[in-house]
Parts: C-alpha cells; structure tokens; sequence
C-alpha cells in the first residue's frame, strides 16, 4: 500500500483523487491547500495547485517525498526540505469532463531512482504511458503542448469565424477537424502537410487572402511561410 | 439508377469511383482526363481534376449536367455548355487511405431545385451529410479548411521540432493532440481555449518565449495576441 496525500482542489487534483480512490495498492487523502497545518503522513505528497503557488506550498511540508504536477514548474521550484519529484499528467482537464488516466501520459522526474519508482508505481496504479522526463524536457514539452492545444483551438476558433461570416455551419469542418488529428497518429506531421502553402499554389493563396481581414490575413501569411519553409526562418 | 462518369485519376476520383461502384442506385464509370473523346452519356458528370484543368476539361463536355468536386472553384468556372453543379466532399483524401463516405460532408451547389435533388440523390447513394454551399459560401469553407487541416497540421510539426530538440518523444503529445480536437465535438473553440495566452500569464508566456528560435516566437507571438483580443486585430 502506498499512501498519497494530493494537495489542492482545482481540476487535476479532483480527477487524480477520483482515481486514486478507486486504485488497490493506493491509500488516498485530498487536503485543501489552505488548512496546511495537519497534513498527514503519506510515502507520497502531491501538490496539485497554480504554478505560483507551488514554492509556497512546498515550503510548509514536511513529508517525506513532495512532487507538483506542473509542466511548466522546475522540479527544484519546489521548497520543502524533503525529496522532490514531478508527477506531470500531459493531458486538458476540465472537471465536468471524465478522464481516462491510461491514455494520459504520466511526465515524471525526481532525483534518486528508488524515487523514480516510487513515483513510477504511483502512475501505473492509474495510468499505463509513463515517461522519464527531466525538468528541461518537461519544459520544452510544455510550450509544445501549447502549440497543439492552445494555438491549434484557437485556429478552430478563426475557421468558425470565417464560416460565420458566411452562415455556413463550422460543423461541417468536423470531420476534417477530427481526420487531421487522426492522421498524425500514423504519419508524421511532415509527412501529413497538404494544401496550397506546400504546393506553393500561389493563385489559391491569393484568393484565399482576399476572403480574410488584416488580422486572419496576418496569421495565414506567416503560417504559409512557415510551412513552406519547413517551419525554419527565411 | 442513375448514371455517373467521373472524370480524373487523383484521389477524389478513386475514391469516389469506389464508392459508387458499391452503391445500388448509381452506375459508375471513370474516364481518364487525357481521354475526353469518347464520354459516356450519363445523368451526371463528375470532374475531379486539379483547379487549373477544370475550365479545360469541363469545355470539352458535352453531357447534360456537369459539376466539379473543388472548394475553391466557382460554380461558373465551369465551361461546358450544358448544366452546371458542384459536387464537393470536404475531407482530406490519400489514396492509401480508406474513405467512409458517411462521415464526408458533400458541399453541393447547382442552379435548379432538380439538378439540386440530382446531385443530393447521387450524394446520399454514398454519404449522409448533406450541405447546399453556394460559391462565395463554399470559398469561405476553403479558407476555413486550410486553418483546421494545413495550418494546424503544421503546428503539430513545430510541436515536434520543439520535442525533437530535447530528445522528448513526440508520441507523448499524441493524446493531447487527440483531445483537442474532441473537445471541440461538444465545446466552441471559444469556450475551449485554455492555456497562458487567455489566462494572460505573462510569467509563462516569457518562459515559453525563451525557449523557442526567433520563427517559432513570431508564431508563438502572433497566436498569443490573437488569442487575447479574440481572434480579431488590436
């Protein structure tokens, strides 16, 4: 039995709980980052708070092992006097919506193996992919995540503008939307780029460019380049 | 039964030919692009050839009703003399990939209700979304489409550049990049956006911004701007 303490009340903390309770060899308490003064004994303290909050929280906790589950956090940002580590779920949590922890890869980091896998059985008590990532690799993953989420959505949004404009319904783009993720399952991005950037089909560029305002205009300028220069600078 | 001649070799042909041979209702031919001399007479006629080639071909065609299969060619660029429709299939084809025709939305347009219900008789033998897109409607779809497909494949190449260069398997961003693009099945893009752009956290947004090469920032700082003012300019 491995006791896990998870401090915090936002949404990774309430889905790893969730999960946590319902694992076997897992002994499981959530403590809301505010009441720090009787936090229990546990082989493993989770701190599942803001970013900027985390050194703070750290700071009180006197536990044997202390992790936090920020992809964007060093592992050495954390100020208990303990051991550190990093339990970094890669996934979007939102609470209204169900994870399923075997297809979230688990990012984590600590500086002793016996650690490592202590950290290691914790994950695979809810989860199957599990990664060794050092808080470097962690960041850059990080800022990557944010191209393939962030910045893919907000393209989603642009596309439904576009097709608002013209009272088309954005629902039609769907199936495109879903076979674009889909096809990078199997091919890599490289391999999977079509269209008119590409091609260099300059005739399609320019009507395309026509249809949009200066701002749209400004993003599909610079992404055309982009991939036509294989995403390196001209 | 209604009678059909698709016209090219490329992707939308084959697929498209391979459909319709397993559909009851329809009788199939394809016919070569180079090969115009001898069409087969039939209810509708199908070009599916590049942009550049349709005003050519379509000139040469002397069968009843005649439509294109291309997001951003107008109706009227059609040439032949008879009339005319659109027959648009809004997916991403490869040859070596399976199609299923149910989930393909078919974009038509024509300029009578009977060649419409023509065209929506020949769609529903292989599919089952159905759209009526006008030109300017369909042109808009386009530009849309190459925001979802091309641009958002290519963050997900910048993605694996970022990973590439800290040795970080790209596989770990597969689920996320899987997610993404579900949540958007339920949520608007707008209401799904997340990340440091829209909580404009200018701790994480410098952070990111230091790890990244000069081309990738300029991405990373136009998506940033247009994030917060809502995909409009400031």
């Amino acid at each position: 039995m491995i006791s896990v303490v998870i401090i915090g009340q936002g949404n990774v903390a309430f889905h790893l709980n969730k999960a946590f309770t319902k694992a076997r060899n897992i002994e499981v308490a959530q403590i809301n980052s505010r009441k720090l003064e009787n936090i229990p004994l546990a082989d493993v303290t989770i701190i599942a708070v803001s970013d900027d909050a985390i050194a703070k929280v750290s700071s009180k906790i006197n536990n044997s092992l202390v992790v936090h589950t920020s992809g964007s956090v060093a592992m050495n940002s954390l100020k208990n006097s303990t051991r550190k580590g990093v339990f970094y779920p890669l996934q979007s949590f939102s609470k209204d919506k169900k994870v399923n922890f075997k297809k979230v890869p688990f990012c984590l980091e600590a500086s002793t193996e016996n650690d490592l896998e202590l950290l290691e059985k914790v994950a695979k008590s809810i989860g199957k992919k599990i990664y060794f990532i050092n808080s470097e690799q962690r960041k850059s993953l990080h800022v990557a995540a944010v191209f393939v989420n962030n910045f893919t959505n907000h393209l989603y949004k642009i596309a439904a503008d576009i097709c608002k404009k013209q009272n088309v319904p954005f629902e039609v783009l769907q199936p495109l939307i879903q076979e674009t993720a889909k096809k990078i399952k199997k091919l890599s991005p490289e391999k999977a780029q079509t269209g008119p950037a590409i091609r260099n089909d300059q005739k399609t560029i320019k009507n395309h460019l026509a249809m949009l305002n200066e701002h749209q205009q400004e993003i599909y300028t610079l992404l055309t380049q982009s991939i036509q220069n294989n995403g390196r600078k001209l």
